[in-house]
């Protein structure tokens, strides 16, 4: 994936609010080529505000007259369509349409297309496209928020973006517990309840199953094992304590 | 997936036009059910004109003063996190976490936490959620508008909801135990370790945020939590009991 050869188009847009959260949302996930066809306010107060720290996407858009100056460079081109429409074309969801745009990044200029406020793209905008882009949302109310629209694509894109990453409970700051170290503190446990009589030896029940359910679930750490059994321990103590009866 | 059972929780939210656009973009994937803990300005027209067609998320949104009251009744709570914290918690990207919360929401309520537009969850707050949630984004613009972070999760809910949902832990024998009656284990937990002199009030260091970490990321169910009590109980009994000396 080269994310600086990847632009957002927008068709029309008819409030300036919009691009700015647009180019807040490019940002966000490393992205920096905003075109504008034909915006109806451009420059606007109300963009740079809702763009927050990502003016400087702003500052360099393109301003063109036509989706086909905006597109005519790129060898891959994405339209977002809410609609199924007349005649199908090939419609990816955004992660599959992310994996599309990376790998055609690697080869020349890719373009995402998204439609007026009101109205999406057109028949004719959408036949310029390679490919259509739905993106899935709740039947009952399926008009996503032009921003928002461009929000999850470019989510989709930076994720496609990234090597593909070992998983992120990765970098935990201390190593795990051994099975041997659970082994003991199972024991030590199992004495402990036994010295404060939670345990009844003639009577266990399920106890120590589920207490051995529950640690292991957890994956304790070195430390957090070192922990328990130090309240083990400090427990044992009082249990051991003569009483005065 | 239970969609019904999932709760967007907004933490002191300050731009009513946020709020709008939260509930717009939980709308359009199929969540309704809103908590705002404490907004700085709600009914606002702000949020009813960024709300779009979403009003009705608006109204029936509930306004309360804690998050442990937006909480209370939760057996899997996810909190949004932009830093690594100096404990790491589990912390999970959208994907995995949706996945998580569609298991957890075939057992109970879920909820969802998002901070404050300018510094996020406290760590108060982010101690009492079983998993921390991390938005990707690119390292150089990190700061995600606060309705564009719901409108990823969301999206990331809904198309786990789709998913034919097949894990193991789905069948599990026990209910989960909620937010609350975690909090009074916790509560419990902490007497206990003072008791028994585990716990130097006077240097906490970082036990108890250890042991919260510990014990809300394996998700308790209430048997576990049960056991967990009688022990505490028990070893009250030892350390109150009279010495000789």
């Amino acid at each position: 994936m080269q994310l600086s050869r990847v632009r957002v188009v927008l068709v029309n847009t008819t409030h300036p609010g919009n691009i700015g959260g647009v180019a807040r949302a490019m940002k966000n996930m490393g992205l920096g080529r905003l075109y504008l066809v034909e915006p109806k306010s451009f420059p606007d107060e109300q963009a740079i505000w809702r763009a927050a720290s990502a003016t400087d996407v702003l500052e360099q858009a393109v301003v063109v007259d036509s989706v086909e100056d905006a597109i005519a460079d790129c060898h891959f081109v994405v339209g977002t369509s809410a609609r199924s429409r007349s005649i199908p074309w090939p419609l990816l969801e955004p992660r599959e349409c992310a994996e599309r745009i990376g790998t055609a990044s690697e080869h020349g200029e890719v373009a995402v297309l998204f439609g007026r406020e009101d109205r999406g793209l057109t028949n004719e905008e959408l036949m310029q496209c390679n490919l259509h882009l739905n993106i899935p949302t709740d039947e009952a109310y399926s008009s996503l928020n032009l921003a928002m629209a461009v929000q999850i694509v470019s989510y989709e894109i930076l994720l496609a973006s990234r090597e593909p990453d070992s998983d992120s409970e990765g970098q935990w700051d201390t190593p795990f517990a051994t099975a041997e170290n659970m082994g003991r503190f199972y024991v030590h446990l199992e004495e402990t309840l036994k010295d404060i009589g939670f345990l009844d030896p003639a009577a266990p029940r399920q106890l120590m199953t589920r207490l051995k359910r529950l640690y292991g679930r957890v994956q304790l750490d070195e430390m957090e094992l070192n922990i328990l059994r130090g309240i083990l321990t400090e427990t044992q103590k009082w249990a051991h304590r003569p009483g005065k009866q």
